[in-house]
């Protein structure tokens, strides 16, 4: 069946931070016939997507390692690989998804000191300067785009930090809500691992764990005395693995999920070669962000970030409801109106909040799609039926 | 799109013992539109998969575990969950799959003695009565179909020497080759742990590990003095999600791959509600292997398992090429006839067989696709062209 042929079914439109909206020819990959892991017209697709994931990371030096899972896993990679049990471990916390990276890194055996930010913040630049000042830490973690509070790190500040104070400490980006839509210099901003799942930026469905390694966490790995302390994440089974993929000849250590990388290609693909071009596509996930962001605040509309245009997200926004609105006030009105928006999920404030994905083709094609102005609209529609007048 | 109107495009049948041809209504729903994790219409979705999953196994009291992944995150689980470090566990080798297994449950902490077969064969059941009367075992483990050598382990036998000799050990079955072409009676021949994956007998792509775990096993988990040594493969992170979903609340730990649960939905309404019965399928699938066992018998081939219809699994096959072949002899011909066999993968032997995969959709359908036809007068004549001669 031919790309032309082929559309999806009729749905709610998907504006979540994740899983996103999946182009049609994304979604007829994933419905490619069955192929062999090892097979020759396999093999190459495989490797296509290692050396486009390292163009969407501008990290020409850098070993990607892609396996069925979701982007938890790859705390794991970092967790069983990176670090050894017993040794420290930093971990910036701007919501939900810094405590359980510190419970993963705890489960390997790191040390885990926590820097935690308020809620709708997230640790300065001088606090982390301090912190790797008082200790050495093997490693450094932090969620660039927190998909609990839509907060966004300063990922370049903290590059400059690690490389100025404690040039040894392997710096990690959960990129899970930010691969794809918001700049990530792997490179030249300094950042030793970047790891991220398909359903979000990337514009997959769901189900890979992707990951990308600078060649100073690979030393780090190499450097181990223990060998990496999980099995399914191991990176002495998945490295020999990833350089067989794009050398063309392919091996085996788990079966990877071929159609969701027939997926990937496929999104990975328009990314990396389609239009726009991978800056545009940033800059265009900014606009759009602006354009929620400014919206919200003019319907009086507070975001959890403390400064959303400044702290938050390009690719989600996390809104508070109005004084005396809550969830069933809101969210059934939107689902009646074919959107589906996300519940808070910060556990201290997930009944105050909702979040907005703005995302992949829903931004990129939005002049064809219209996905932003019927969610804007419809949000204010929602809100006015509700009772708020702004 | 309708499943009327969706058609897979034309590829080269795949009769490899995994990935399998894929029916084009889960194919399908492999490309259904993004749906979020946590949404009224997929929660059931999941709920169904588990409880399939259950009839598929004949293990109403079993407590299944659906994750991206892989079969080969199955023995994470085991090994992270079932066991603790320190404690023994007995492998029971029936090719490079044992071995792997092995790594697997060492890797966690485990103490591993194995019982190794000769290439093409099993550990006896008196074999193991010894081992488990010597030693107190806490996990017995063993590969119900090698994938490596198409050796069909007894597991039925092995359950009732464990209920016998050793009734606290935990019985694991590899059933990444079996489940879904292969009886198994999990609750009545005292199975404790089931894993597989996917794109196998169940008839789906890969990206899926699929496992059910006894409330024996589940009792071994809760009595652990310490908590599992991985996080992405931890019960305690999983079980609560897995109740959830089944209750039809849903949960978050990590996102679940989506459409490969759709997918896994359409393929188990088909297995356990369709036609043929779910008996039937398994007698379906001891003709079809008869019929190919015969076949290559009758042509003078010999077989990897010592006794291919006794010893032999009833999803694949393992064929010894003749005297002075080799696999570019034979292997390339049948790609020629758009004929996808798999090469050898057992180190020691592989460059000397080839294997058929003979599950799912390729037996079930055969009337209509033909699938066997084709394959058995595809070799006859593969090999003839190759100039060999019965």
């Amino acid at each position: 069946m031919s790309s032309q042929e082929f559309k999806q079914a009729p749905h709610k439109l998907l504006i979540i931070p994740g899983p996103i909206e999946v182009a049609d020819d994304v979604l007829l990959a994933n419905a490619h016939p069955a192929m062999s892991h090892v097979s020759p017209e396999f093999i190459p697709v495989f490797g296509d997507c290692i050396r486009m994931l390292r163009e969407v990371l501008f990290a020409p030096n850098s070993q990607p390692v892609l396996t069925a899972g979701s982007g938890t896993l790859g705390w794991d990679h970092v967790a069983a690989n990176v670090i050894q049990p017993g040794e420290d471990a930093l971990v910036l916390n701007s919501g939900y998804f810094g405590d359980s990276f510190a419970d993963c890194l705890e489960t390997y055996g790191a040390k885990v000191d926590q820097i935690k930010a308020p809620i709708g913040s997230k640790p300065s630049l001088a606090e982390v300067e301090e912190a790797l000042t008082k200790k050495k830490y093997k490693v450094l973690t932090f969620t660039h785009v927190d998909t609990s509070t839509g907060v966004l790190s300063d990922a370049k500040g903290l590059g400059e930090v690690v490389k100025r104070v404690s040039p040894e400490t392997i710096l990690v980006l959960d990129g899970v809500c930010s691969v794809g839509s918001e700049e990530i210099r792997m490179e030249e901003w300094g950042i030793d691992v970047v790891l991220t799942a398909t359903q979000k930026g990337l514009g997959c469905p769901p189900g890979l764990m992707v990951l990308a390694a600078s060649q100073k966490a690979i030393a780090a790995f190499e450097k181990r005395t223990v060998p990496p302390n999980s099995y399914f994440a191991s990176w002495s089974r998945w490295l020999p693995v990833m350089k067989a993929y794009e050398a063309g000849t392919g091996a085996y250590f788990a079966t990877p999920p071929t159609n969701l990388i027939y997926a990937l290609h496929a999104s990975l693909t328009t990314i990396t070669k389609g239009s726009p071009s991978l800056e545009d596509r940033f800059k265009q996930h900014v606009a759009a962000s602006d354009r929620v962001k400014d919206f919200v605040t003019q319907l009086g509309l507070q975001q959890l970030a403390a400064d959303g245009k400044k702290d938050g997200a390009h690719g989600m926004t996390a809104v508070r409801y109005p004084q005396g609105l809550k969830a069933t006030d809101l969210l059934p009105k939107l689902v009646a109106k074919n959107i589906v928006v996300a519940a808070g999920l910060h556990k201290q404030v997930k009944d105050e909040y909702f979040r907005i994905g703005h995302m992949g083709v829903t931004v990129v094609n939005d002049k064809e799609r219209g996905d932003i102005d019927y969610l804007l609209n419809s949000i204010k529609e929602s809100l006015a039926e509700a009772g708020y007048k702004p």
